[in-house]
């Protein structure tokens, strides 16, 4: 028998009888401060996969990043606040002790034959072998994605040259491969460092509030994935008053689109 | 003393001794059944901006359309799930009866001069005065709006002739006119007529089931908006399984970003 993946270690919970689940922080995915985010949605996310009501697959989750995780267990409630027939509304929130830490929507639903012609592109770039991976440092989680970097890298230089535009473009995947399913598809949506970085070539503080992933992919999709690399995308739209937000794309290899994702980031002067 | 405004008509809520507040579908906001969805939006919004432990401005919303919403009165439920120093994380419900027909998250915060430069630009367009009025017919909540198509107009045959781009543009502000507030700018997030249409001319049901916003304007962006128009344009992305989902952006007429929004849509077939 051979250990899970660190990823699957990461996000994996234990159903308790009341409903709630209950988890831990991950050493693998440790922030700056606190766990990556993307690993906290994956949790969230997981808690609805895991939940013996769950009705279909996700199509759509929003998670607020309402305070910081501390290192440790959490538990999450995850709540069916309206099931019709082929669709189903959740609520959920991570909580440790009595604190609420985080909130998050999830809405599911068994996804049904119909047209379908994706708008939104793959962009021409070169194939992931033909890029180098890009050696990264840092906190921890960078170490558990191999990123292959296209255009729109974290600034070599923190000399505040300002930019106009923060579009990014890289190749990732999990560290070691993983087949892709919806909690991994969740933690590679959040793994774009912060566009004002790019914008301003100055490291400001800077912290994720909420999250949105639509997931264009069904099972068969991600099934032919398997454990390939991931063109993404992000690309900031405003920045002001402490807050800019950004939109991002995910394609696997053969162009398909398997989600969008956007989020609002709070960042410091 | 002259009538209030439609919008503020349709949005006005009655605090409740236990922190909920009732309000009431209005008929001049009505869609194809129940309410049109940026009202409904607006609604839950406006129970959290008159709560009276609301801390700072809307950053972020999310709504969820769980449910059909049926003409007549109604319940929002919006608790606090957590308040740090200057920022507030909102969960809200929408109830007739028991049954729960929306879910939302808001997150709300104290906004800070910091560095700013909105990186998504408003397109070159003709100005709103150089832009004919479209006349519109149907449903009763499109005569609330003044809109003044610029590019990606509903289909004018229902001919099944595909086409590989959705994008629309538009000038549009509420009518008659009114001040811009965080309320009616949610409102004005929904009133793109569902990309589906616009890419197969072909006129399937449809239904929101999740809309985000984020708000970039602060209070004296509003107020130098004033009751003028609004340019907005949403694009889809992908579309397949039954669902579909389009990102947009909304400026003023001084090209000032003022929000972002994303929504999935179900459509049928």
């Amino acid at each position: 028998m051979s250990a899970p993946h660190v990823f699957d270690a990461a996000i994996g919970l234990q159903a308790q009888a009341d409903g709630t689940f209950t988890g831990q922080t991950s050493p693998a995915y440790a922030n700056m401060i606190g766990p990556f985010g993307g690993i906290t949605a994956a949790q969230v996310l997981n808690a609805v996969l895991q939940h013996p009501d769950r009705l279909g697959e996700p199509v759509a989750l929003t998670v607020n990043f309402a305070g910081p995780v501390a290192d440790g267990p959490f538990t999450i409630r995850p709540r069916a606040a309206r099931t019709n027939r082929s669709t189903q509304h959740w609520t959920v929130e991570l909580l440790q002790g009595d604190e609420v830490l985080v909130t998050a929507t999830v809405f599911t639903a068994v996804r049904r034959e119909t047209w379908a012609g994706h708008e939104m592109r793959m962009p021409q770039v070169p194939r992931p072998q033909d890029a180098p991976i890009t050696p990264r440092h840092g906190v921890e989680w960078l170490q558990r994605y191999e990123m292959r970097f296209l255009e729109g890298h974290i600034p070599s230089k923190w000399d505040g040259a300002e930019r106009d535009d923060s579009l990014t473009r890289l190749w990732v995947r999990d560290h070691p491969p993983r087949p892709l399913d919806y909690p991994a598809l969740t933690g590679l949506a959040d793994i774009f460092f912060p566009r004002i970085w790019l914008r301003r070539a100055k490291f400001v503080p800077i912290g994720t509030v909420s999250m949105t992933v639509y997931y264009h992919a069904d099972a068969a999709q991600l099934a032919a994935t398997g454990d390939g690399h991931l063109l993404v995308q992000a690309q900031g739209q405003g920045f002001g008053g402490g807050y800019f937000d950004h939109a991002g794309q995910l394609w696997n290899e053969r162009g398909t689109l398997l989600a969008t994702t956007h989020q609002v980031v709070y960042y410091k002067e």
